[in-house]
């Protein structure tokens, strides 16, 4: 897993000073890793009959499609505010400073259908928390949620359901 | 292609009043659909040695991403304005009301390489316009801008490089 890791690229203060951002589109442009990266997690849930996996925008959909793909699934999209036509079901959550707010379509998830959600990255979970919040609201089985990369020290698995969450790569 | 053309719902007066919107989200939420639109997009790239897909913010990545992996390809990303975090080159475009700009990172594509890019619809053309002059700037050699659906009576494809366009589904 250290050739994936490495080639992760470090961006020092972004989006802002004291950050060190941890840059994923090294190794998506990279065929190799990339074919690897979505290989290794999808691996992960064959057999375990995931109807969709559902995407975060904008870079959730990414893996959120690739993985949809290669377990034969659909993708359902969360994605900020105004974006989806249709009716759509809202949770906004705490950050840092103030808050976000997520849509999901109404209609997207149907009760009892199990759900891989999948984003590139774990940081303190505030997102995630809230995708996990309206995948139930619409009655979707959580199967687990799953990620590229995971920032250990944030600790944002605290912040899942116990025993649902999956990092390919931790930092 | 009619199956998969009546599964994408028709949302009028989105996002303001007399547009007619293609909410392709009831596609890709369809497993078999999904699937199909993906297998039948990269069907037309076999053999055409794709070194990089180039997906456009942010359903773009969506197919992007899919495709990439189909064609064991990399994925590159551009994205709207302070979202890469390391060198881009920016490219401003006219839209009907006003301007909008997009960047990609620099180092993303090399001189030579052989690129798809794609998005989930072709509208007025304008962004895919932008994001030709983009990679071409960069020194990648286009083999197609492809798409999961193009509104035809707009005419985007003039725009276009000729003969380096190619939709799936045409309303």
């Amino acid at each position: 897993m250290e050739d994936l890791k490495s080639i992760i690229r470090n961006i020092p203060d972004f989006p802002k000073k004291g950050i060190l951002f941890k840059d994923i589109t090294t190794l998506l442009a990279d065929a190799k890793s990339f074919q690897r990266m979505v290989d290794l997690l999808s691996h992960r849930y064959v057999g375990e009959k995931i109807d969709k996996v559902v995407g975060v925008e904008a870079r959730g959909f990414i893996i959120g499609a690739a993985l949809a793909y290669k377990l034969g699934a659909g993708i359902v999209l969360v994605r900020k505010p105004g974006k989806l036509p249709s009716e759509t079901f809202k949770k906004t959550y705490d950050l840092e400073y103030g808050t976000d707010t997520l849509e999901i379509h109404t209609d997207a998830i149907k009760k009892g259908e199990r759900i891989l959600i999948a984003d590139d990255l774990l940081a303190t979970g505030g997102t995630m928390g809230a995708v996990v919040d309206m995948v139930k609201e619409l009655g979707g089985e959580i199967v687990e949620c799953c990620f590229m990369a995971e920032l250990e020290f944030l600790d944002g698995k605290k912040k899942l359901p116990e025993g649902k969450c999956f990092s390919l790569l931790k930092f």
